[in-house]
């Protein structure tokens, strides 16, 4: 029987670059390789402007009933005087929660094709291959109590509640030392134990379940020291696995050692594998509309979703294999342009990455 | 009247780099350039080591009465599992809380002579110049309620309170702006408000702060994006406004963009500008007592402790040229050190500096 996907353009440069992953999909569909059937929905801005919300019931239902969902990004600076509920994040967060994606999944990894586009020395980042395992329903970004209050002397105050417990810390924990066996054997589990007490109890459960996995070593380390570490020598990591504050930073922060952040996708997975992919990148408002974006992360996205939630391994490798060879032939979109590649459009990288399945 | 300052060495190499900066204080105060009374007393592991406490009462009480304290560094693998209230680091946070020092002040500046230690090409952090002001005794390192409660179904949860008052944003915030004025009239604030509502609360008030300062271009900054930009492209930055957890992760991104965390000293000070002055760096047990530590984030240190708190801008200045003199003369402790160039101890290091003053 085949198989559901959800696509979700979203905002800015989100329906150009997932139009890209989509023809690479059908490509695969049209020569039977997979089976699957495509469905598009609204999410975000661009659902908000339709339908009044972020994230429609009929949006919610689809993506409940899809296999997996593969997004472009949402966002965008229209949206920033809108309420809280009521603006493009909330989508995100509302089927990231709402299907219970727990898991989410950023590499950063430098292609050799590009190693020059890194801020940083090509000795730091040559070889790069990090995996970032973040919690991405609970702690900070949905603890209650939360919220703006008005104090008794008149002025207000903000407030948030940065919360785990053992079963969400253990489950996510599980999902990185699983990780870490496919890879090079090392977890790095960040926390701020000597000042919250959140994360005490988080390298507590994690250092319980690395007992789990003998082959794996585990690493504690604090969330500053590892702001710092990835910089100074980021090829000391294999997979870091953190909360979904930490991870949001630390992921961009690592994404963007490679220089390349237009070439870098991500899973969110659920218990069951079911997933949500989108590259890790935002909507770019700036370059919307003009066909510059580079749809590489998405394309990328789309083949991670074959390898985790669709089970075409095979396939995956195909899409990852085209866009290096893409790289090879010199293509380049704006963002990874240097003298001496060629400059080719958001369209027309897509174009290529199917000539080259 | 002379001035007293406060001496806490504290643990780890801590002992080794306040005695360089003892030095050239003591030089400054024997020519009679300055008038300073030096008083010692024990913090942190220390401190639990001989009294049992990590900021005994007596250190306390001498800190109240003191101009100024400088500070070593806290902490120590031998001190991890102690209960959370002895452990070192609660010494360091008792002695800002206590002291009401809001305002931390984190210089991440390149140093022309020590370009080729960042790990960032050169083109991207030569002429680097960063101020981080971040809130120093609110936030989520404060926040109540917070703990480990056992939940009904029998499992525990780790919980901790994000939390900031319009008060509190609005006296850091007046920091920034006054420091930005003084340099390139640029602050950015980092928040992370499509996502928490305490941050959201942050912006609202660092928006209308700004109003007092039309000099000063104010920009905001999700956190996440800014710890991808400071990768990016750092000399974008002039000032940068953050409450204390963010600035915790992005002034130890911040300074290790310099490739040399043993330059780079600190600031904490009142609502009076009594401060707290320290390296950036930590204790490093692991080359303690080995005489090879790099004092310059100390000596620097004492330096802004001149300039921010004794009224004495000259002679921090004098301080600042001699510490650029020793770097001219080829002098560098191992941390620094390059071909080329010739390697010196953390005492050497010290004498020099007093010798170039
Ligand atoms: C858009 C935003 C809510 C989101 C997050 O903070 O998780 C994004 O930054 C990400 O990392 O996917
Ligand atoms: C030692 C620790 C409590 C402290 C902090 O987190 O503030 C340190 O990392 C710092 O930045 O001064």
């Amino acid at each position: 029987m085949s198989k559901k996907v959800l696509v979700l353009p979203g905002d800015g440069i989100g329906p150009e670059i997932t139009e890209q992953a989509v023809k690479v999909l059908k490509r695969l569909s049209d020569e039977g390789a997979i089976d699957i059937e495509m469905e598009e929905a609204l999410v975000g801005g661009a659902a908000y402007d339709a339908e009044g919300s972020p994230l429609p019931e009929s949006t919610m239902q689809l993506a409940r009933e899809a296999d997996a969902i593969l997004l472009g990004a949402v966002g965008g600076p229209q949206y920033d005087d809108l309420p809280r509920d009521k603006r493009p994040e909330k989508g995100l967060l509302g089927l990231r929660s709402g299907l219970g994606l727990f898991a989410n999944l950023r590499p950063a990894m430098l292609y050799p094709q590009l190693a020059h586009a890194s801020s940083l020395k090509p000795e730091v980042v040559s070889g790069l291959d990090i995996l970032i395992v973040r919690e991405l329903t609970g702690g900070i970004y949905f603890g209650q109590p939360r919220g703006i209050r008005t104090l008794e002397n008149g002025e207000r105050e903000g407030f948030n509640t940065y919360v785990y417990s053992e079963s969400e810390i253990k489950r996510i924990a599980h999902v990185a030392f699983q990780a870490a066996q496919k890879r090079n054997k090392k977890v790095t589990s960040i926390d701020k134990s000597n000042v919250l007490e959140v994360t005490e109890l988080w390298k507590e459960v994690v250092t319980e379940v690395a007992k789990d996995y003998p082959d794996v070593t585990l690493e504690h380390m604090l969330v500053d020291n590892a702001a710092m570490q990835l910089v100074r020598w980021p090829k000391q990591f294999d997979v870091m696995l953190t909360g979904n504050m930490f991870g949001d930073i630390l992921s961009d922060e690592a994404s963007m050692l490679t220089g390349s952040i237009g070439m870098l996708p991500s899973a969110s997975l659920n218990e069951e594998n079911k997933g949500m992919y989108e590259p890790s990148h935002g909507s770019a408002p700036d370059i919307a509309g003009q066909d510059i974006a580079n749809p590489l992360a998405t394309i990328l996205s789309a083949a991670m979703m074959l390898r985790y939630s669709l089970g075409a391994e095979d396939q995956a490798a195909r899409i990852e294999q085209a866009v290096s060879k893409v790289l090879d032939q010199g293509l380049r979109t704006a963002d990874i342009w240097t003298e001496g590649t060629q400059k080719v459009s958001c369209s027309a990288m897509g174009d290529a990455v199917v000539a080259a399945l």
